[in-house]
């Protein structure tokens, strides 16, 4: 089966990804990388010298060739949006910058409800350079789906709470438990700036969704249940009517699984922590009325620099875990490391595709069939 | 009950953390906190004054001094003894320092058989500073217990493999699972090193003892016990015959629990992201023949900044979920942080001692008679 480039394929996809995610059995196991587009990449450092990590976000060619680079090198199933988590909050003018080697740092942090007036609506315009690089971006991409990139409300309130990056988010939790009517607030806000974000990246032509809570494994089953799933619930159900597959992704969530399917993803990102199986059925057993669970992952970014018949090994084993789950979209755990050898990369999506479907026969899945 | 300071009292311990950590049922909750002698004290600030990290635990009677400054200022039912995870490696030789903002810094990270060289057993006379401090230590403390602290092989092998902090523990990882020989040696000369250092303590006076295996949570389950738990095996099974109860410590190790109660311990330390009878319940659903068990934790430190009304029903909920296990050691989930008001602390302290116990009956524990 193939198709045009372009051809509108909501109801029979055959983009792998999309394939996958419908927990259909598609021709090949799909593989993309979180963080794929970055500084493992030496022609991203290229493109990149002199320009600051927002200033690259702004630009919709600078995004187009950016996110296409991976594409390029590796034979990837899935482009990720080149963007930041930050940008959003940009767009709508607060006073942020990225500091190499820090991350965000927030000019006035908001620590009271004078500081949540730096969180209005996206207003018409403010993403217009958002709309521009997803639809140059489709059409360069033809087949390969673009997956819209967007930081959910708790990881970014995080940042905007603390001033920056945090070992412990101190500030934010303090907040979350003590002064809920502004907690409300800031996450309400936060969870209609990031909802635009996403819609205007799928109206433009994503046709896939990552919600990042990258943070979101700091909290307890019950703070997030209370205080965090209600907002990414909100993002997550803001773009359903767009009916593309809403991935969830949070790094050491294993308590979280359920809560995190629950507020409305298709797919469910898993750190390396566990095995995908363990994670689906943990979903399972807890939400019986959910659908088949779909899983994203989960090889251990820090194995990268193994020598490569272990790394092997182990790129077979989450295929194998992951065989054992209705669908499966191979990724790393978490995003890929600066240090990373693209050669090895460029590896790992071969062995996806040469041994992912006979791995995941091997595991005994009953497929539903593609009609 | 009341005892002579120094009786022994190891057939029929009457201090409640003992007590506790047994499975029976003391006259109020114990609690302590991990890194209750630190920054957060205006008192530790002033004698450490000048004096860098590993200075000051190279001195007993400073060291002295500091672990006695939290018992003094908090009803706390157990001292922690002040030391760090690096003492030991310092005590034999290895080039490194303990960096302020940084952390520890390794002169030779330990990349090839060659870089082992730097850990050799420890010899008669390397701790005896640390055989003087506890002495000086139990000496005035009387009935207080003191726990022995050590860093756990795995913890001490990120940083001496990374030659410092790491987001990722990359190398650590690559040389775990990629040069599985030179990984053996360094984590069996490791697990030497640090039962020599913990049954020093113990034999010096320290009546229970915690292993800190701070960073075990970034291994999955299968890493975990096919290339960490055999040496903290070591460890704790190399201090059994004193007959100390043994705490098993780490950050973000839900999916770990059994494994590391496995290992020998007989109280499981917990984080906060799992409430502590579930954590007990997964332990003893994967095994049934552990006995009763004992945990110790687990509110969210970050909480400490939350308002008193707040923080005290969270307090509650700590002790209501540690009421339903057979022992509760009350505790933080991790360690004090250096922002930590120290009125908060005794706040806590006193609302632990004077509603713990009313609140296990609550809960409804089956509780081992003292006999």
């Amino acid at each position: 089966m193939s198709e045009a480039p372009g051809t509108p394929e909501s109801d029979h996809p055959t983009a792998p990804l999309l394939q996958a995610a419908a927990g259909r059995e598609p021709d090949r196991v799909p593989v993309w990388f979180m963080r794929q587009a970055g500084r493992s990449l030496p022609e991203y450092r290229r493109v990149r010298e002199g320009i600051s990590m927002l200033d690259s976000c702004a630009r919709p060619e600078l995004v187009t060739e950016i996110t296409l680079q991976p594409v390029r090198r590796y034979d990837v199933d899935a482009a990720i949006f080149y963007s930041d988590i930050m940008v959003p909050l940009k767009a709508i003018g607060v006073d942020l910058d990225i500091v190499p080697g820090t991350g965000p740092v927030i000019a006035e942090p908001i620590r009271d409800e004078r500081g949540l007036a730096q969180l209005r609506d996206v207003a018409e315009g403010d993403l217009d350079h958002i709309t521009a690089a997803v639809q140059m971006l489709v059409a360069e991409l033809g087949p390969v789906p673009l997956i819209g990139f967007c930081g959910a409300p708790f990881t970014l309130a995080s940042y905007l709470v603390e001033g920056g990056p945090s070992k412990d988010y101190a500030r934010t939790k303090a907040m979350m438990v003590g002064a809920p009517r502004l907690w409300q607030e800031l996450m309400e806000r936060l969870a209609r700036i990031t909802t635009a974000f996403l819609r205007t990246q799928v109206e433009a032509g994503a046709r896939a969704a990552q919600l990042f809570d990258s943070w979101a494994g700091s909290l307890s089953v019950a703070d997030y249940r209370a205080s965090v799933m209600p907002y990414s619930a909100a993002v997550l159900g803001g773009i359903a009517d767009l009916g593309v597959p809403r991935i969830h992704f949070g790094v050491g969530t294993g308590e979280l699984l359920v809560s995190m399917v629950e507020a409305g993803a298709d797919v469910i990102g898993v750190d390396w922590r566990i095995p995908l199986d363990v994670a689906a059925g943990r979903v399972r057993a807890a939400r019986e009325d959910v659908g088949p669970v779909v899983v994203q992952g989960n090889l251990d970014p820090a194995l990268l620099g193994a020598p490569w018949p272990v790394l092997a090994e182990r790129v077979r084993e989450v295929l194998r875990a992951g065989g054992r789950v209705p669908g499966h979209v191979f990724n790393l755990g978490h995003g890929v490391p600066p240090t990373a050898d693209p050669d090895t990369l460029a590896r790992v999506v071969e062995l996806v595709h040469a041994e992912g479907r006979s791995l995941r026969s091997a595991g005994g899945v009953p497929a539903v069939s593609v009609s």
